[in-house]
C-alpha cells in the first residue's frame, strides 16, 4: 500500500452474479471489467468526481489504457474485494486495481486504468488534468 | 502486418450494438472485450481450435492477462475491423488485435489476450503449450 | 407470417459469442434480450427510424413492455435467425420476435417488445403514435 | 403483499453502475433481468436452493418465460429495491418481482420468470417440481 491520502483509495465487497459465471464456471474475464468499473465509480464518489460531477464540470474522462492481470479465477459463491487506489492524477487519471478473496486475503487479480480528460464543448483532449480535478483530490493547482 | 501464415490471423467486421453505447454516447470500454473475444473465436475456428475444440482435447485456456489501447471511440452506426494475430504460441497463446474504422481504416483500438494451457483433469498450468496447438498451428513439436 | 408490408419485418442471423453462455452451457437467458434488440434495431433502420433517427426527431422510444419464451436453448455454435415483426404502431410499437434455428426452422424462442413515444422535450408520453412514426412505416396519419 | 412465508421472499437493494446506463441516460431494459436475478439467486440462496444446490440435487431450473413491465426509469446514483417472492411452485417455479425506489417506494418495475425442473441426466423436463424443491420450501410433498 502506498502513502497516499485516504481519500485516494476505496475498497468494495461483491460476489459475482449467475450471469457473470462462464462456462468453464468462474468468471469470464471481461466481467472484471465491470468489477473495476464499480471500484472506481465509489472512489470518484467519495472524492466527489463521479460521473454526473465529471459532465456537470465540463470534462469527460475516456478509458484510454486498461490492463488486467488474472492470477486466480473468482467462483460463484465466492465474495471478493475490491481495492482501487489513485495513483497518477497530474496529466491523465490512472487508478490501480486489486482483487483479492474477502475471507483469506488471497490476491486473485491486478489491473489498472488510465484515463484522460477531454473538453465536453471542444472534444479537445487535455494534456494536463483540469483544476477540478486537483480540488477533489484536495491538492493546490498551480 | 507480419509474415505470419495466413491461417494465424483473422478480420471480422461489426457494428456496435445500441446496448453497447454508454452515456458519452460511444462504446464502453468494457465492451471491446467482447468484440475482440468475437475476433479471437472466429480466429481459433480457423484453427479448428475454438473452445469446444479446446475443452475436447483435455485443455482450457483462460485468458491471463489483457491490455487494451484506445485510440479513438466508435460510435453507433460506425462499422469497424477487427484484425487478430497469433503473436505468441510455445509457452502461451498471445493474439493481438487491432480495431480500425472499415470506411476508412483509421485505427481505433488496440490489444492483446495472453491465455496459458491449463490441464482439465489435474488444474495444472502448462508451462509448455500442449502439442494439440502446435498440431492446429500447422507446427512440429519437438 | 401475417400479411404486413414487407418493410415491416427483417431477419438477421447471428451465433452467439463464448461470452453468452452460461454456465448450463446454453445461452444465457438475458442475452435474448440483446439478440432481439440487434434484430429490432435492423428492422428500425430499413425503416429508417433507428435510435439516431428518433432522436432527430424529438421522441425517445423507451420499452415499457418486455416477454420472451425460451422453447429450446441455444449452444454455442448454433446459428439462429431472429425474426423481427411490427404489430402495433397507433398507439405504441409493438415489436414481435421468433427466433429459429438457422439450420432446421426449428422455433427456439418467442417474445415481444412494447415501446412508447415520449417527448424529448417536455417527457410527457404521447398516447398516439407520432406523425413520423406513420411517415417511416408508408402509412397516411389523420 | 401476499401471505406466504418470510422465507418465501427476499429484498436486496442496489444502484446502477456506470455500465448499465444507456444513452437516454437511463438503465437499459436488458439489464433489469441481471437484477432480478440477483434478487432470485439471493432468495434461492436463503432456502438453500441456488444455482450450484441445484446442480446438486440433479436437476437444472432453466427460466422458460420472462416478463417485465417498466414504469419508471432508473437512473445513475439512484438506489432501488427489489423484491422477489415465490408464487408458483407446483408444476414450476414462478418467481415475481417489483422494482421501487429505495428512498420513495415508488413503483418503477415489475416482472416475473418462470423456471421448469429438468433432470440432469436424462435432459428431460419435469411436470411436477422434484420433491428437493418442496423441502427447500418447508412443505411436504406426496
Amino acid at each position: 500500500m502506498r502513502d497516499s491520502p485516504a481519500r485516494w483509495h476505496h475498497e468494495i465487497e461483491l460476489s459475482p452474479a449467475f450471469h457473470d459465471i462462464d462456462p468453464m464456471l468462474v468468471v469470464w474475464h471481461g466481467n472484471y471489467v465491470r468489477y473495476v468499473e464499480i471500484a472506481r465509480c465509489a472512489l470518484l464518489q467519495q472524492l466527489d468526481y463521479d460521473y454526473p460531477q465529471m459532465q456537470a464540470s465540463g470534462y469527460m474522462w475516456p478509458v484510454v489504457d486498461m490492463r488486467m492481470k488474472y492470477v486466480r479465477p473468482i467462483r460463484y459463491g465466492q465474495r471478493v474485494k475490491i481495492h482501487a487506489e489513485i495513483v497518477e492524477w497530474e496529466h491523465r487519471l490512472k487508478i490501480e486495481y486489486r482483487i483479492s478473496d474477502a475471507a483469506t486475503g488471497e490476491k486473485l487479480t491486478t489491473g489498472y486504468t488510465v484515463q484522460v480528460s477531454v473538453d465536453a464543448t471542444t472534444g479537445e483532449m487535455q494534456f494536463v488534468s483540469p483544476k477540478v480535478l486537483f480540488d477533489c483530490l484536495g491538492l493546490a493547482h498551480d
